[in-house]
């Protein structure tokens, strides 16, 4: 069902401040800048790794504002760890699985993620806490057409 | 320098509960189960995916007393993510480099981790809030030695 983790999620306050100390410290690389409007968050995806189906990436999100989700969390919890993301064959097919063995969706549908990737959340409760995406890559043409460096 | 997300570190109040959910749901492999009493956990450790220079996995903790790191950490947040994990090639000469960037560690040396490994934290406050695990796996034989099912 999962064939890699494809990135944790990280919530921070000042995105060009991360996307340094990540990429210095750690020698990543960016590989992806993009806002995500409909998720309120400017993001970065730096690379660690080529697995099955997609990559490895440390992911880091800024908020555009403080009431949404990541904007909510920072008020909370403070910068560290969002979500997990674990990449899927086929995001539609592996939410109706998941869902029938009782787990809530988040999402009802597949929504966009970074990079052209088909992405939805499971809902934290029900995943011992961790809140969950499951991610659909981009095939390498939609990739093309949908990755703003 | 990393090579690969090694795992997820999962705090839980109840392993055996965790380690069904996950493997059912997820359709993951327990690949290991050890008590490590130096750090204060039970622990198992979920297949996801194979990697350069080692695995990547799901690790569910649970603590092995409530003044623990695990058990103190669940008093605080609650059940969820507690740390991340990065596969390295020398996890010494990984943490003096790191160390030289200016981030803090938590082991002055290496310490045994999952499945035969050698691994060091670094403090949280200085990784953007995640508190962070450098892991150098063991080689196939250390771990056929040192791997308790």
């Amino acid at each position: 069902m999962f064939m890699r983790i494809d990135h944790i999620g990280i919530a921070c306050r000042d995105l060009e401040e991360k996307i340094a100390f990540f990429s210095e410290t750690f020698e990543l690389t960016v590989v992806a800048r993009e806002v995500n409007e409909e998720q309120g968050v400017k993001e970065a995806m730096l690379h660690i790794a080529d697995g099955e189906g997609g990559g490895s990436y440390i992911q880091l999100l800024e908020p555009l504002s403080d009431d949404s989700p990541v904007g909510k969390f920072l008020a909370k919890r403070g910068e560290g760890v969002h979500h997990v993301a674990f990449g899927v064959r086929d995001v539609t097919q592996t939410m109706d699985k998941i869902h029938q063995k009782g787990v809530r969706l988040l999402d009802e549908r597949p929504r966009h993620g970074s990079m052209g990737s088909q992405i939805a959340f499971l809902h934290p409760k029900d995943v011992g806490g961790m809140l969950t995406e499951l991610v659909q890559a981009a095939r390498p043409e939609q990739t093309e057409k949908n990755v703003h460096m």
